[in-house]
């Protein structure tokens, strides 16, 4: 029957609440979250009462009164205002520059992103220069990076080229580029981070102290899940390579023979000596280093840009379904267009290092999978083996969807503008969700491809069909032989 | 009369109304019309005397009529409103809950989704507990499967590993990780379906006993027709591999032998014992439940969505073309509005079934056809194959077509808003336009892929390209042989 | 300097004009513009002078003076009435019904669309009945249809089976199901053709005798070139044949061993004898013409469906950059809805045999290609084969792109809407254009795929990709041996 | 000032202006900006002088501001005018015309484009006639390129047809068909330039002479670098061709040897001689200019569409986020619109060279790629060989990336009309919008596919796919072999 009064019928919308702002099945934030809610319970006592206590007095308020409460009530804001100064020291403003210094300056321990002032409050301190320190280890890693790389060429050449004998050639070259890409980046950086600065300080306020560490504690989590994966790994790889050294010793020198195996491409071109040794391995640690900091750089942008959007999105959760100005939609539809532009600066910014990264993850997954068919020489080589190819998919994926999330959550203030009843239906916020539904905001590499979800469908297809092809090239005794290294 | 053509040309759209709400060429949906009409002359005269004299009653009724009517008229609504109360017990309230109470129940008979009051007549009557003999059931159903899927896993790590042989291994992991995401599911079922049944409330009401009957015919001649072609394929098997098993007889006690082959996994790593042989027979019957409960869950989710599309769809259909007030669109557009977030909420639950499901189906119906090259021993083997390969393209296409046709009714609307005239075009209606063609309403699999139409032509593409490069692969001798048994 | 008045700037488009409708560059359409000059340089005088008058009555007229003088005229439009109607006889009324009449009628030749009264001046004759001799000749045919597949199914049993010996199966199972929905949708024809008819009344005006010839003259043109080219393919085939049937004589009788080959499957199973082997005969040229109907039945509603597109963007093209009502966008914007609509309606009603006629052509170009790799063993061989397989590649485009210009044709009011001047841009201009840009107006196979262009290419795509794998399986001797017959 | 900040918050859209106009991560385009800045210091200082005056004229005046003086101001601007015609003779007007005028001027040297007053200032000048000389030649080379292109056929015939022997032949019919598109394009050239001519006065004006000769400079460039390359690689065929012919002498005479080596395809049918050598080897340069310039074509065309899409898009910048009349969109949207109309009418006339491009590039560099896993027989062949792949595969890439920045500009505009305050947003800027969103406006390869930097990565995706299929079929003996010449 059609005769009912329109506003007997609720939007069940709002019901929608009670699951969460996050029901995407998104893996890594849900496990995220949990480790959150565990940590949350650590919380200092301090820090947990002052949010209770910020929430009982926002408890109940329509916004409408709290905007007038801020307007009229001087005399009771002193009081807050004053404590917040005290508490400034040891408090988040939830920026992303913030956010990211203790990353950064991990970065900069392995000759990436030489930057000053990374863990300054404020980002104006930040400075780039060629005459820093930081800006010189940069190059000089570089050039040795360099050397490297043309005594693997030089290595490669001289033997027979197959889709796997060329795997350190693009290992070393990836890593090449990108510290080339992370330099000029460390160039644009304080201007980058000017941009984020300007954009975050007129987005909708944080409500509590746990909201403005959420960005920071995932970046920290990820930068910190990735570093201990990566770290096992290779020491997986060491302790696999002494073992393989050991069953194919061509000295009576242990120390040599390891070292000899994990840089061939060395001393296939010069004579065996410690120094030189040294500085194979210190490329080795810093190469592994800089291959995982590639995706966690991806990974750590996608979440600023995500959190930045969640940010206005849990404003626009918060209003949803009420009767709201047009001046509110207005001001949204401005924030939302200032992220995506910042979206688009950051993504001009790294998207070659996304492109480097993608495709050399796409590679050294087809290669490992071909891998995986040999017959494994001990169970050293299995364990190492196997733990490398699951963390390569893993941090593949994590790359993917934490890329993904930024389209989703510039998706999602759609789903708010859907609720807006009739009567506050105006013309802004109408060109809101137009330009929402038109426009394709996400992290791409290089314009070639977005990164959403979709996208790692067709990576996993391509990733089937090619393993399928290149099977059939595939021969079990060409690998793990004495005579040939296969370490990267 | 509202229906006034606004000029000399009439819209033809009407002309479209003579054949039938579906020439959407849907196979399974016209099959069960077919049926349908055929139970519909079997229906009971009782229940059909009451839909023809509900039908004449509101014959020739304009609907502003009957709103009027529903306004002034208590006496004479006196009579339907008592004769409705004694009807109750024995009629449909036309509720997704109560459509499928009876396959829930069935489904526990089999350990899963023990949830409480599935057969109740009111949703809030659900309940779940841990602490439920059906949940424990359920739990101690999944330690004994983590046993068999441990027991496979030893056995498979013992062999070769081949695109084939993983078979057991990937069918038990399927079995195991939908089993668990069905517990999962059983402890939201209950908030879920009360979201069902606060949005079904609000739905235009169903004209006749017919119309709330369809849904609960429908999903249960999907579950009747799945079962029994599942219970079909089970008997042939059995039969298949006692034909084998005598062929192959490995000691002088057919049953043994029988058990023997049927549950390798077991008695390759233990002796041979009676209990063990039972406890492998229930596992393989439950399993083989669960294998086609899943792809079962997945239509019935869907025609539930779809069917309240439908819903919606066939009031827009009786006032098309017709002079409608704003407030229509608007109440319109709220439902769909909630049609929508429930197939989001319902997509978040069931996605990862969803997922499962598929890759399942284009893995088993790669190896098949793969195995359909053998030449088969006997004619038992013939039948039993070519009868299972044909239930898994059929069971693959009818959980596609099923889960497309969500997306499908989504987009119906939208045929209706074309057709309004010039007259009542009206912002709300132009809102309700934007939103169905902006946005993307469909079941998923967790965000990777939407499950369209054009998905089916997609996978049976990726099938044949898979296919056309396995067969290189394929070794004649390697199967159907004595020594490896083949049984899922 | 944006100070100029803006009416100084006048809008390129019109430019457009001068390039003729079609610079879409339509190879098919070309190639018919072309013989459609050289026709009309032979029209008869009669008709141009006919032509020329209407055309000079109405140049320099604004549309505004011809629906004044519509108005206000009636004394001078007498004389018009009367000599229409003495015209009447000999001249088009442009309809589709009429323009398709004698290519259902060769159809009804070859036991297919069994509908009477196609050749009828109005739609309203059709009729369908299961009595009437048509109807009990296509079942007939469909019955020995039955036999003949049923001899090939025990003869493809009996052999290996290989994707090349399938082809007489897949051929025979395809030509059969066409016939039994060609039957069905003979049934809906009289209804299709009445909706044709009341939307086609309700279109804008031809302008010219010639323009009302035109889709029938394509139609035609079609059917004919198709037809003759068909025929052209089966002399070469029984050239081809008896060359080869001698090279391979199996018995002394000529006519014996042609007929054995070409109807092996019959005589695999049978004895020979002359009235099987005419039998044999008959439904081979049956079968060929089928098959090469059911491509031209698609082109051919293809055709029907663009050239109705076309009559509405000629009207809007006659008005583009114009300052017009809100009215005139009203009426186009429904007739093109009912041109959507009818689309839509007769998409259900071919799609099926679409789909058939789509995956026939492509496992048919599989498999040519894979056997052009064999060497022939006559010239007549060659020649014959080298003419099947353009042709079938050439059918298959057509078919493609004629199918596609539906497509092209609905998206082309967009152009002229984007010239709409800015005084003049109302909502009803505004809503066409949304229609336009949000709806997907196109032929499709089942909904599973839209028939654009963009699908020839994704076509050609597949077809590579599997020849590339197929020719691994492919061995040369196993075609052309006296042993195997492979005639289609 | 118009600009007022509509309230406290200020879109940081505008901060994006710092980063230069296109941050799309364009390579070419970058790399010619760096060209072009280092030109710039070469600037002739008269002309440098101009421009720093003119730009000082207008720096500090506001749009309004200049409108006004060019309503009232006659005294003044009449220095400007009397200047500007004595300048006349030595600057650049900015058209299209006249920038490709030195392009055509070279192609007309190689028998292609015969048009008449391609160096004229304006396009009325052109002229096409099939009784001109050029045209002649242009018939004359034709008629030769058939001859060699049958004698070819001939030797094609005669040989085995393998993926790789084929490649002269399609190489030569390539170019004679796009020999034949060019002569058709040359007749529509005169009026294509009119259409050029025409929008381009209607455009926003170039604010300097420097930007006046931005689009030319760009054109020349890429003539002159293809050009250079084009030549390198033939000197280095030249080299390669001398050394292996010297090792494979089968005359003593070594210039015998070498023209029966690079002429094949003439000498297996015809005994050798000194005129018909010269006459292959003319062919051959000729071929070779007409391979490349082919590609180049598409490329500058390219340029000058999304040349005058930036025209547009830079007086968007100058005005973005400031408050404009609604006049002023509507004749940015007139401006738009008509560019579109020129897009696609160029399409039209070039996709079909586009085509052929494409698909050569595709196919040569799949059999490139095969031939690569050849082991050479010298240095001067890997030197050769390398050189020609790496050119073949940037050409391919410059083609892409140039005809994809057609689109990327074309949708430039919409970043600027998100940036409109809400006070100017008005319904003519809302119709521009749509319209921007809804169109594809981009070069097509005969509306089969449309070139986008998405479609790069799919070529990609095809090439590695196809490759992966092909390396099976590849035998090394099978080519640099005596027996067999292989060169193009």
């Amino acid at each position: 029957m059609i005769g009912h009064a329109p506003n007997k019928l609720t939007c069940q919308c709002r019901a929608h609440l009670s699951f969460g702002c996050g029901p995407n099945m998104r893996f890594l934030p849900k496990l995220e979250r949990k480790f959150r809610r565990w940590k949350k319970l650590k919380k200092p006592p301090l820090l947990r009462k002052l949010d209770t206590l910020f929430k009982s007095a926002h408890k109940g308020h329509r916004p409408e009164d709290s905007a007038k409460r801020v307007q009229k009530g001087n005399g009771k804001d002193v009081k807050n205002e004053l404590s917040y100064k005290s508490r400034e020291q040891f408090m988040y403003n939830g920026s992303f520059h913030e956010a990211v210094g203790s990353v950064l300056l991990t970065a900069q321990c392995f000759a990436m992103m030489p930057v000053r002032g990374v863990t300054a409050k404020h980002p104006s301190s930040l400075r780039f220069s060629w005459r820093y320190v930081r800006t010189c280890c940069c190059l000089l890693f570089m050039a040795s990076m360099l050397i490297n790389l043309s005594l693997t060429i030089y290595k490669v050449l001289h033997g027979s080229i197959t889709f796997n004998s060329i795997r350190p050639l693009i290992f070393k070259s990836c890593i090449f580029l990108v510290c080339g890409k992370a330099l000029s980046l460390a160039r644009q950086w304080p201007e980058l981070m000017m941009k984020w600065y300007q954009i975050e300080k007129d987005l909708p306020q944080y409500q509590t102290q746990f909201e403005k560490r959420r960005m920071a504690q995932t970046i920290r989590m990820v930068m910190l899940v990735g570093m201990m994966l990566s770290f096992a790994e290779h020491l997986l790889s060491i302790v696999s390579a002494i073992n393989y050294a050991e069953f194919c010793s061509r000295t009576d020198d242990p120390i040599r023979n390891f070292f000899e195996l994990t840089n061939d491409e060395i001393f296939y071109a010069l004579n065996y000596s410690a120094p030189l040794a040294l500085w194979g391995k210190l490329q080795n640690v810093y190469s592994t280093f800089i291959w995982n900091y590639m995706d966690i750089l991806v990974m750590i942008v996608s979440i600023g840009l995500a959190s930045k959007f969640r940010q206005l999105n849990d404003n626009l959760l918060r209003f949803k379904g009420l009767h709201m100005a047009a001046a509110y939609w207005s001001e949204r539809r401005i924030q939302y267009r200032n992220i995506c532009t910042l979206c688009s600066t950051m993504d001009d910014a790294i998207s070659f290092i996304t492109i480097i990264s993608f495709s050399n993850n796409l590679y050294f997954i087809c290669v490992q999978l071909l891998r995986s068919l040999n017959t494994m020489p001990s169970v050293a080589h299995t364990v190492y083996f196997y733990f490398s190819l699951f963390f390569l998919i893993g941090r593949t994926l994590a790359v993917s969807l934490y890329a993904a999330s930024v389209h989703d959550e510039s998706r999602r203030p759609l789903r708010y503008l859907r609720c807006v009843p009739k009567e506050s239906w105006c013309p802004e916020a109408m060109r809101f969700a137009e330009e929402i539904t038109s426009d394709m905001v996400a992290l791409s590499g290089m314009k070639f491809f977005n990164l959403t979800r979709k996208l790692v469908l067709s990576v996993a297809g391509t990733i089937v069909t090619y393993e399928l092809v290149l099977i059939q090239f595939h021969e079990d005794q060409d690998l793990w032989t004495c005579d040939q290294s296969t370490y990267s």
